[in-house]
Order: C-alpha cells, then structure tokens, then sequence
C-alpha cells in the first residue's frame, strides 16, 4: 500500500487528488493537509465526501506529512513547495509538486514569469518534468515530480507530435486556450464570483501567462531547437474541461498521412490519449483522465489546426499525479484512473 | 457474469446505464438498441465513451435483446415497456424497466395521468417497485422491476420516514421539486435548447405532473392510509440534480428527536442515503448514487422542512436500476455504484 | 431634473441603479459614492459602463452626498442605513434606501431577525413601505421610503390579492423561492464563487431567512390579521431572477373565477404587474421591472399554486427604487423603466 | 414613422429585431412573419414582450410584407433570401437581408462555401455590405443591404484598422472566435439541446466555416491584396456574445504607437466601437450594439493579439440591422440602439 500525503488539499487540484486516491486500490491516504481549514474534517469542506474521506485536516507541515508517507504531494501557492521541499526529504520520499517551482529547468526563465526566487539548482537537476507520456523513464525512478500544468499538459501534447516529427514551421505556433473555472482556483476573489464568470468569455494574461515558457520548454526540448511561441488563455463560463486550439503552418511537403503517422507513432499505444477523427470537445473527457486530440489541415491557408481537450483537475493536475505515482511505484499506470465522464454531461 | 441488455441505450438515462455497466466488474453488456441510431457504434453518438464501449447499436428488439441476456433493462419512451414485456419473458429473464409503465399498481390512475393503456393486470401484479430501500426483500426475487422515477425517488426517500412514523399531518404535504435539464430528456424539443433552458428557471406541469400519483401511492403505504399531495416541479439551468423540497405540518409533541429517530431508523444502515446535519445540495450527490438528507423544524410555524438530493441519472434512472440488478442478482449492493462526484463541481 | 445620489454605487443594486438613472430623462446622477472603490470611475468597475457613467466614486458620506441631490438612493449593508439617515436630513431631501433598516415596523421583530440595532421609532414612523402597487399613495409623499426586498416583493405580489380577498387558509401558505446569483451580492465569499455555484441548487436560510417578518408584515396589513408562513428560498446557478412558488389552501367555495377576479382587481391597471395564462418563467421578465403573476387551482389538494417571478435587481431592488422615485416626484412611473427583457434570453 | 416588416421574427436574430423596433421611436412595425408559427401572436412566442408586441404573425410572404411598409427585414434560412427579393421590389423597399444571401459579391465564392446558388448577379451588384464603420456612405442609398454576419462583424471590425494601415502581415492572421448558442439558432437539433452545449466547448467549421470568405473579402477590400486567413469558431455555453481573439504578425518597425494610431483613425468618432485598454469581455457589450476592442502585442514574438467583443444577436444582427435602417433612412444613427448591458451581468 502507498502511503499517501497530500497537502494543499482542500484546493480544488488538492480536492480532485483525495477523491482519486480515496479509491484506488493500491494507495492509502495518510495525511491532509490545508492551510485554511485545518482542524476541520475534510468531508466538512467537502460534504460530497461524507463518509468517504473523514480525516482531519492537519497543518501544511511537510516534515510532519512525510513521516509516515511514502509519497507526498504539493498543492500549495506558487513558491511554497520551493520553500519546503529539500535533498534530505527527497532522498527517502518522493515528491509529486503539483505547483509551477520546479517545472522550469532555467531559473531566470522561471524569475523572469514567475517573480518568485527560482528554487534550488540542485533540485531542478532531480526535478523531473511529469508529463507521463513525454517523459515516463525518467519519471520511473524520480524522486521529485514536477507535475505539469494544465494549459501546458493540453498544448504540449497536442502539438508534441508535430514538433518532433518536423511537420510544422515552429515560428507560426499560435495556441488559442480556454479553461473551466476551477483552473483559477478555490481563492476568493471579485473576479471569480459566480455573476463575474457566468454568462462571459474573456482572455487574460494576453502575451504574458506562465504558462508559455514551460510549453516553449518541452515543445523545444522535443523538436530539439528553441521554440517561442503565442499562447493566449480564455476563461469560460463552465466547471472544468481545457480546449487548446492550436494553429501553425505546416512545412512544404507535409499532409494528413505525415500528421496521422507522427500522431500514432507518438501516442498509439498510450492508454490516455485517444486520436479522434471527430472534432474533440471537453465535455467528452470531463473527469476523466483522458486526453483526445484531432486535427483538420487548410489547404487553402497551409495552416494545421490541432485540437486537444483535457480535464484541467485530472489529466492537467490530480490524474497526471496520481498517473505519475502508479509509474513512480510500479503500478498499473491506469489505477484508479479508470474513470469514464458522465455521458454526455 | 451478469449479461446485461439495453433498449434506448442512447437516451441520457440509457446512456447512464452504459456507461455504470461498463464499470460493473460482475456485469457485461451484450446488447445495446437505439431506435434512432441503430447501425452506428454507440462511441459515435457518446464519443466521451470511444475505446470503453465501441458496441454496435442494435434495433429495440426485446426478443433479440432477451436471446443472450440474463438482464433486459428498458429506457424506453411512455407505453412501449407494457408492449413489449410479455409473461413468457419474464418467466426466464429479469426486466429492469426505467419507464413508468409498471410502477403504478391501479390501472385507471396510470391512465388517469398516462393517457396511455396500462399495462396488462397480471404484469402488473408481478411488476416489483424499485425504490431500493423501501422494497429491497421483493426485490431479491423480482423478475420485472419497475425502476422508479426520478423526482419520486428523492420525494419518496426523503418523506417516507416521517408518513412511516406518523409524524406529520399527511393532508399538508407540499413538496416543491428542481430538476437538472438531464431530466428532460435527449429528445430535440425547442423546451429543451440550450438558450430557452438557461438562465431561467419555471415551474411545469403545476397540479398536473405523471410523478404525483406514484409518491402518493408509496406514501400511502408506508402510512396506511390515502395521502394526497402537493407537487410541483421545476426545471432548472444545470446537467444532473433533483432537490425535493418538502414542507408538512408536524403532528403534536413530534420534535427533533423523533424526525431523527425516524430517519436513523429507516436509513441508519442504508449504503446509499446519507442524513445531513448541513443543508444538502445537489453537488454533493452529482454522479454519485447517493441520496443526501436533512430537515428544519420551523418552531414558529410547527412545519418540518425536509430536503433531499440525488442525480436524477444515477439514484433517479441508471444508478438506482444497477443498485435492483445487484439485489436481484445477488452482487454486493454497492458493485459499480461506488461513483464518487467530483469534489467541488 | 432630478438630482439622484447613489451611495454604494457599486454593488450589484447600486450598479444597476446608476445604469437605469443613466437612462432616465428626468434624473442626472450627480453623486455615486462606494466605500471599496473611492477614488475610481465608475466605469472602471463596471467596464460596460465605459463613456456612459464615467463619475469617480466619492466616499459613501451622507451629507455630502445630500448637499446637491433630491434623492439618496442607498445600497449599504444591513445597519448602516439606520445609523447614516437623520431626521433632519428627510426633512429636506428624500431617501431611497434598498436596504432592510426601515422596511419593519416592529423594532423587536427586526432585531430578532438581523441582530442588529433597529433604526430610531420616529424615523420608522415616517418611513413607507416602497412596494409601489400596494403602497402607491402614501409613496407620493414620503421622505423615506424603505424599498422593499427581492424575495419580499415576488412573494408579496403574487399573494397578497389572495390574501386581501380572503380567498386562502392563511395558516397554510408555503412559500417556496428561488433566486439567481446576484441576489446574494458581490462580495468575495466562497460560498458565492462561480464552481461554488453552477451546476448546483441548494436552500439556504431554511425557517431562518430574514425576508419572512418583511412578507407577513404587508400579508397581514392586507389580510388585517396576523399571519405566520413558510418561507424557503434557493440558490439557483443563475445571474438574475426570482421565482415564488406559492402554495396555499383555498377558503371553500373558492374557485377559479374569484382568483382571477382578485388579480384584475388588484392589478388589472398595474403597468409592471402581468397576469399570465402561461406558467411564468423567470427569463420572460429579466432586465425588466415586470413581476409576472400564474396560478394553478389543484381539485384534488384544494390547493391554490401561485406563481409570480421578478428580476431580483429590477423589480427587486433598482427598477422599484426608480419606480418609487417616479411616484414620488411625480414623474411618469414607468419613466427609465421601458425596458424589454432581451427576447429568449 | 419608418414602416417595418420582419420575415423569419421568430428566430433568435428576428426576435430581437422585433424587440428592438419595438423601443424605435421612429419606426413601427406593421408586419411580423413567421414560418413556423403563423396565426400565432407574436407573444405567444415570446411571452417576455406580453403587452409589449402582440402582433399575429402572418406567413413569410415578401410580396405583401412590403405593400404597407417601407423597409423590409429578413431572417430567413440561407437560400431564401435571394429567391424573394427581386429588382422591382428594391426600386421602391428598402430591404435589409440579415442573411448571407447578398454579402458575398463573387457568385463562385458563394457556392462554393454555401452550396447553394448564388443570387442574381444584377441584385448582388446592388447590394451594399451592411458594416456600418466601413460602409456607412453607401448605406445611405442603398435598397438592398446585406447584413453582416455576426462572427464577420466581430473579426472584421478588430482587424480592418490593422490591414487597412499595412500594420500586419496579412499571410499570417488567424481568427479565434467564441460565439454564445443563440448564434446556433432556434432550430431544434440535438446539438443545440441545453445538456449537449452546457459545461462544454468546442471548436467547429474547422477551416471550413462560410464566414470566412466574408472577413476575407473586407480585410482584402480594405488592404487593396487578396488576404486569406485563419479562422475558427467556437461555440460557448453562454447565450449571447462573440470574443474574437485574432493574431497576426506586425510589419518591421510597427509598434504600440502606430497600432493605436489606426484604431484612433478608424473609430475615434464612431459611437459604437469603443477602444479599450483593458482587456475585453463579452459581458461588457451583452445586450447592447457596442464593438469593444482592445489589443496587446508580444515583444517575443513579434505578434500583434488583438481581441473584439460583439453581442452576437445586436452589433452581430439585428442592433446593426437597425443601424443600418438609421443610416439609410436619415434618423440618428444611435436611435433605438441606446442600451447598457445589465451592468454585471
């Protein structure tokens, strides 16, 4: 049995992580954590889970998480797992930090878009980059995890295929982003209030989210030359579900059999991300940890446009985590994964 | 195994039905029928579900259906379960029917509300209510089950206590119902579009509504006398969720301790329906097959409030026709039904 | 013209306040004051008021603001409309508060119900009750006028013509209420995010909530005897509008003609009051000052269901504040208050 | 008084023209035709304008629509439009297509986008794109505009100060649009239905969309170069509203300066076409006929985003609609089309 911390847990990607480990079989939850509601039981904030995770939520105490865990997870505030994570834990523990510090492997890149002191060197050389179906080796024997965000999860592996298979012109990469409400958080803000989100469509963080050099990151690592690219976040009046619209030309010669060969080859046999000849939609991935992806090519513009879907809380956070721990520990890859959206809704 | 058949597997509750089949580790399906998409794989009408459940869709055929089957659930529109279901069927396979065809044991007032031919008076007499709870010892040896509705089950789960132990005036039950769009059905009816559903809410079939004779029926045997009743219900902008709101004036001397002696009784031991001391809300059971309870005592006005929630899909349609397939089959009664809802939303 | 301040300008109240005042051609708005965003524009709050109300917002003062107004609109949190209004100051302006301070006669009944100190006798003496179809002719000269809640004026409407005609068992009303998000304002609370929200309904200040003594205070003025009701409103994941379900047993010999018969006489003339064959729904009166009015008589319960809806911030709040200042500086009442509610939606 | 008539009122687009004509001070609408619900009031429909427009509906029948009035509107299936409108009927009307039949002046192009034939060539000539900011000179004399679409307007009114001054290059543009489901129509498809839009979003018309040859011929016309771009829709679960998020790369030497400049130019006196420094949001024009526009460009990549809000049922169709007739027939441009938004909401 995995021993299972989690802290940050009454998040909404801290609340996604308990429910998913509350069933798996092979993993046991030993600590929660939450900086808010500590002292409540976690069924207090989550009536939901009434009878299904009762436990008292404790302080955000790493040491204290990690003493009889095996693994802990982070779903804390940008720069605190920097904060609290070290060699000493790491060498007995494994860490799985759903946050953005250890992400980036430059530390004035992560400086430059983050303003936050960059952590340790050392660490970010053990970090590993947690995207399963990118990075699965390296994740096997891991013992600090850098989840991936959820943007980035969905932009990277819609467009992965096409940078490493040299398919398109990596300068034209437009992505056209739009996520559920959850992606922003459980924190009380003006700008999330129900009458402020419902019934609108904005973008934000126009040519400045945080989440572009992490996309540049692997889509470079990938096509094994610097990528800069344009990615443009939306939020949209809806739960959960992320949708990247990706754009980009593609190179002279390259058609839908090059496309389909590069996307097979890449994701044929993964368990989690399903090629779609129909056009994805997040409603058909929605609590699941799935990812789907189709593509259309303009003839007429030269352009590609792929399109790829996730759940920003399972596939873009709790699911690649606990996908990264049954990877990290030996596990069925799909345990306690196995979920399947409600229908149609 | 438990070979599973289902007709109108393309409707939202058919649907459910796949998909918490498909999940069911002592069941199997074997046959899926759509009248308006037969031919095609069920995947290309649920894509959500493409590489789970690539089945093709059959014709509703109830004989055909029946051949391989231990299990025929119906999810059928008014009238075609009492066409279909025969004597000889049911001598050697069990029916689940989700319609309303066998669940009102008096002829004249299913055509009373119907306006449709009842079903033949010896199905009739053999039809069991699937109210789990409330029926669970005829279930055992049922072999036509007719599946509840899904306002009825949230009303009748939340009163039945109180009429069980005559603790309220039964002449003054009003219960004011909200139903999530899901509850309407597939069908495309300009009612049901996107932009006429939402951001809105109204009250239908005032006075008037098909579910009303079947809580009356329920209640009037868990108090052994004719209740009549007030229902209204309501259809309101969301996917899944039934809140039944019920007001009645409690007997003289009933306080809190009787209501909770009364509910603890009933439901003390029942898997499936959680007593609340929190108001409930429909999120807290979405896509679970739970069924949350909690009460009010109004002092001033000597009402009772009692509230109760399920997901009108599962507990109210598929969740609740799996929870009869495990009783009659003899499964854990849980199997398949351990859906936890997605924490916050 | 008329000089209209507006303190608390920007809650969800006070801005749509300043949007109709905008449009009214006999009012200018020459004061809008809110303690969070002093020192803006107005329109740097609300965008969508950009070069229609760029006034920067004042401190929420008083007397300054009463120094060049007519009227003082005032959208404050419980209390500090009772602390802020003097008799000296009605002497010479007229106070629209939207508040609940002035609306109870009884001070003992609202400080049971608020917790909070009730506002001076001499003051309350003087203040009416702004529900302008039951209250027209003492509006016309009053100094403080107390408009009256959202809740309070959908239910009040849709019962009071039953009530003054003695044509319902006054002791069996159950008033079941459902409202979209605004009502619950724009503060930054969790319970009010938007995952918090959608998707989801739930009651809420069940035998507690405070419009209770503001409906039975004008029922019973209007039926000349004490009455004492259930009230239970609704969360609903909605931004606008308000449903009252109301159920009651009708007087024997009651029928169908003499309900239609107290709606006409009552409201036949009404401009903002429509009687409705169809079941009302809240889309078909929202952005608009119409409370729309449907009832049902049920021959089996001998239950009357009376069904009116309103727009929560219209009719609710800003639009009857508008009305009211129409009626009182004789105006036409329906000036600034032609709106259509956007056809489907 | 401009004499109206309105073929195809009860569709979203014509529901809100009729909504709209209704508050026209100088236009009366003596004619109100409807397909599908002919003999029918037009409250009856719309239940929302009870007392506001009763009208019966006649049948669609452009021949007497016309005798009693002076502009004609229509909101008719594609293909329709150009069946009924003849040379004789525009020497004395004034028709106002909300269609695509007369906006597109190459015959080829239409077919091949819309598969239908396309109109007469000698009406096509006549016709005037109806983008008031682009085209108001000769809207003033036209007979027979042709309404924009609502995606085109949106994409068209974002990005025309930007090829107009050769800021971008024009082989690079790709159009992200967002567009609320009362784009999507009144028709009752399955795809429509509330469950099947709601907590869902997609792309769709992927490099196939029949607005696309619109935008490119106003960009083109307006670059004086043959300009083909990118563009994908998206369909959103909110009502109303489309986001345009447009990027393309800007010409060597282009900067904040210049970008400014051309909007400046462009719209600087236009009354509905607002510039934004804040970032766009469709709830900042719901309801209302203004364009908001604001833009930010990325140094790293040398991109311009520029992004346009529009309400798809106002500025998209009918509010322009309108304007156009104010253009044409001499009344002031805003009359009629001075709505706010509900502020928040």
């Amino acid at each position: 049995m995995i021993k299972a911390a989690v802290l940050g847990a009454t998040g909404y990607a801290g609340a996604e992580l308990v429910r998913i480990l509350s069933l798996h079989k092979d993993a046991s939850l030993v600590w929660l954590a939450s900086h808010s509601y500590s002292g409540k039981k976690f069924s207090d904030v989550y009536p939901m889970m009434k009878g299904r995770c009762d436990l008292v939520l404790q302080d955000d105490d790493i040491a204290k998480a990690s003493e009889n865990a095996d693994v802990i997870f982070l779903a804390l505030p940008a720069g605190l797992a920097a904060q609290s994570v070290t060699p000493e834990l790491i060498r007995s523990k494994v860490v799985i930090d759903l946050g953005a510090d250890f992400r980036l492997k430059d530390r004035s890149t992560y400086e430059a878009w983050y303003h936050n002191q960059a952590a340790d060197e050392d660490l970010l050389a053990k970090a590993v980059y947690g995207l399963v179906e990118l990075h699965r080796k390296e994740i096997k024997s891991a013992s600090l995890i850098a989840n991936p965000g959820c943007y980035t999860t969905c932009s990277i592996l819609t467009l992965y295929p096409l940078v490493r298979n040299r398919l398109i012109e990596t300068d034209t990469i437009v992505i056209d982003a739009k996520s559920g409400t959850s992606g922003a958080g459980r924190s009380s803000k003006t700008d999330n209030l129900f009458c402020e989100v419902n019934e609108n469509i904005k973008p934000y963080g126009v040519a400045a989210h945080r989440h572009t050099p992490e996309i540049e990151q692997e889509l470079s690592l990938a096509a094994d030359e610097d990528i800069i690219l344009q990615f443009t976040p939306h939020l949209v009046p809806m739960n959960r579900g992320i949708l990247a619209t990706c754009c980009a030309r593609l190179r002279p010669g390259v058609g839908e059999d090059e496309v389909k060969a590069a996307y097979s080859e890449c994701y044929g046999n993964e368990r989690f991300v399903r090629l779609c000849s129909d056009i994805v939609q997040t409603k058909n991935v929605k609590g699941t940890n799935y990812a789907d992806i189709s593509f259309r090519i303009d003839r007429r513009t030269g352009n590609i446009i792929a399109m790829g879907c996730i759940d920003n809380l399972v596939k873009g956070a709790a699911g690649q985590a606990v996908q990264n721990m049954n990877v990290r520990f030996g596990c069925d890859e799909a345990e306690g994964l196995d979920f399947l959206s409600a229908c149609t809704f």
